[in-house]
């Protein structure tokens, strides 16, 4: 096992947790510390796929979607088989040294004593299951989370959430894995959500949030924004008391059909542009 | 067709987008690429109009009536048969560099091979059918869309609001146009939508947004701000459970021939400052 | 009728504004111009008095009480029968060279051809009828908008909104005024608002904001800013569906009795720091 | 008694207060005021220690759990019967040199003449009365309040809430002190608040607000924060108008066994370093 390096940690507390993490791998591993992957790196990551994972990190902040916790991946530009998340840190934080390439086990490839997210083998599983998927968002989306406790389903109410089409399906841990800490925290229970996931490009989490897949980071970015504005707004909708006409499936998939707003193109740009404002 | 000019492009993908434009322009034309008008230009545009023209894009995000979706248009001070808007691009993101000049027909007159809003068709058509119109927004403001797609109309239930008379009409798409992608990409479409307008301030546009017009810029931001706000507040005073009083429609015609809120003058030299400072 | 001076107007526009203004009021005013007071000055107000009720105007632009609209005044510290007020500007443009003083018809005591509130009377009106009364603030609070068309009356829900005591009335235009442009824009007006308002700490004006007393300056923007707290809180109260328990009057008394968060002198500190940051 | 020692006070208005107080605490004590304990201190607190108190003032401000109002204690780390909170003021404006300590009674250990916050006898409670409690917040987080007044209990409804467990108590002020100005200023209506309490994680305040424990500062500091985002998404759950699955008890229990969010430590830095950020 490696010593953690220590790059661009501006708090002490940092050190010492890493140091103490070294020690509490060599002693017995918890949930959030897990193995190494006996797999080789499929080598260096394309610096400007990085450089958009870190933006997606903080372009969730941004548009409160991510807090504190949540994560996000990219399947890994050299390998199918692999793909890069950063270490257990705060999405605001992260940084291009602090990407870690994972097998599909949800394995690390060079942990170097890191502490990971426990919740990782969503993206692990959703990447074996899903050939279509090269970017997932695991989020606590407050818009979003009431959807996951009601029986009122979320749908799109406009042409922003096409993506969306008859609804998002919703995973409850407790049907496969009973009464739990409600963390994805295992492969088995990863399982479970990939199951309910389908062909869905999301899945809602019962009392805990959702897990948004696209075909690249902005589709993963952007659909996660407007889940989230279409549940706000589809909330403000129902409060109002009369019927609600929600988008016609085919008028979904007719704007997927035509490149759903061009692959969030035009937002991408100006998102990027203000995430990345005063880090460099 | 000429090439692309690289004006204020600080993203190298613009380059990318514009010269790949170039070619897709010569080997077939996407909708969102569209026609050159045969038209000659009523020449260059009044600085200061562009200049207000690009701060109402600016206002309007820092209003959260446009995100990264959206636009605003306005009559060319030159012709009555022109109108000035940017090529496709973030509001936000919009300098005076990046207004094209277009026909009536939704037809730019030097596209200079750049990519333009699919659906500027609603701005053509709006100026064509009235001649009282000379600023043209439109957007996906939140609190609105749920009036989209409800059957309880939106309404003004206070002064701020009195340009909406008895309410504003609902544009949907299916009605003329079946199953679509939802958005206002041709000239057909575009008039379905007008005749919804109608002599309306504004129309709403079923699982969409909103078209709103006003006799100059600062009315057609202004009245965009204030929908936004009134569809919040109808539906916070929906939500207490009561009776809710609505404007008399004749105290909104009294507000109104006493010059809606002195043509926003009050307003318009604040939002102005706010948008415009950074920029110079 | 003197010219209007130029003081701290970074904005061409308001030199233009000022000099027709003087033209208007050489040929037959507007409502917004008003009459000159035949009465004398009571001399220059306390530096510190101006500076508090700049730092409100801001203050309360700061919480979203006020926008472009709304005014905030002050009885004047050298006579009780003049009150301090803004020229007609956005709040957050107001500096101390902006503040008029008026007599208590509302009418300016020397007006230099600078445009007014037209409804400066809600400020005279008060002044006049209540001799508790020192601080006036008319706002468009978007909270409280709701309350001002609902039957459900607006009542106190927690400590903060004791000030409400048994809760707030409620103006309603039409019942002395019938049809009108909905502004308390003349004397006549205004009487039928004070009456409505009584004893009461402030009044819902239907359709349009509310009018907040307070024997200070700290007391009206605190009291303007927690009716707007209280009122979404309540809002959001009502919407969980179950009952409500209010404030017993008993309970808002002793805490009006106790000092009423002590004068809001703790806040106040911070609101006025926060608010003149930058200015100086 | 001391004189008011002067330190980091940019506004004069604080050494006016301070002097007054002076004057007030010579010729009779108003109840904000307070005796001087007899104890003896405790020493000086660990700078870490204070630290993370000033930082927990500012975070509670920045994410709108605090205003101008509530106040954060810690317990001291050289006595168990020594607690450290700010002197009467505005939490974001605490430093270190603000804190102060009190013995258990709610007695100042050496106040030099400081305003204290009235309701100072919450923490000194709560401390006597929960030896597992290390860190206190009293706040009026406005997403809470509704569920104090309404009969709708509060109930977590996502894994981020799960120290409620079965949902937090309410504390009626009424119940044991009758009508009062709402405000536990003494020893006798904190003891009732304790009893409400009980061995939960916080209690609900009628009309007023919460009082939020937790082993250490982060705890306290992220449940105060996670009870205001659960207590507003309850709110929109239950305005869907469908069934809400609350979290199972079990499954909170579980949550809080696997470390509570690892005892917020990865939310923990971020937000300390962006409260802190500009204050060095």
């Amino acid at each position: 096992m490696q010593k953690s390096s220590q790059r661009g940690t501006p708090v002490g507390r940092r050190k010492f947790l890493a140091t103490s993490l070294g020690t509490a791998v060599a002693i017995g591993l918890p949930a959030w510390c897990g193995a190494q992957s006996g797999s080789r790196s499929a080598g260096p990551a394309d610096p400007a796929l990085l450089e958009d994972l870190v933006a997606a990190n903080r372009i969730l902040v941004r548009y409160g979607v991510l807090d504190g916790m949540g994560h996000v991946s990219v399947r890994h530009n050299a390998s199918r088989e692999r793909f890069l998340i950063s270490r257990s840190l705060a999405p605001e934080l992260v940084t291009a040294a602090d990407i870690l390439e994972y097998d599909l086990n949800g394995d690390a490839i060079d942990l170097r004593g890191r502490a990971q997210y426990s919740e990782r083998y969503i993206h692990a599983a959703i990447y074996r299951a899903r050939p279509d998927v090269n970017a997932v968002v695991h989020n606590h989306s407050p818009a979003v989370i009431p959807f996951t406790v009601s029986d009122v389903p979320l749908r799109p109410i406009y042409h922003m959430a096409s993506f969306m089409l008859e609804g998002l399906p919703v995973f409850d841990i407790r049907d496969e894995s009973g009464i739990t800490n409600m963390l994805v925290n295992s492969p088995e229970r990863a399982e479970g959500l990939v199951t309910a996931l389908g062909d869905s490009a999301a899945v809602l989490m019962r009392g805990h949030g959702i897990a948004v897949t696209g075909p690249s980071i902005p589709f993963a970015v952007g659909r996660s924004i407007y889940t989230q504005i279409n549940a706000d707004l589809q909330q403000r909708a129902i409060s109002l008391g009369g019927n609600v006409e929600y988008l016609d499936p085919r008028e979904g998939q007719a704007m997927l059909d035509a490149g759903e707003n061009r692959g969030y193109s035009r937002s991408w740009e100006l998102w990027k542009r203000d995430a990345l404002r005063g880090m460099r």
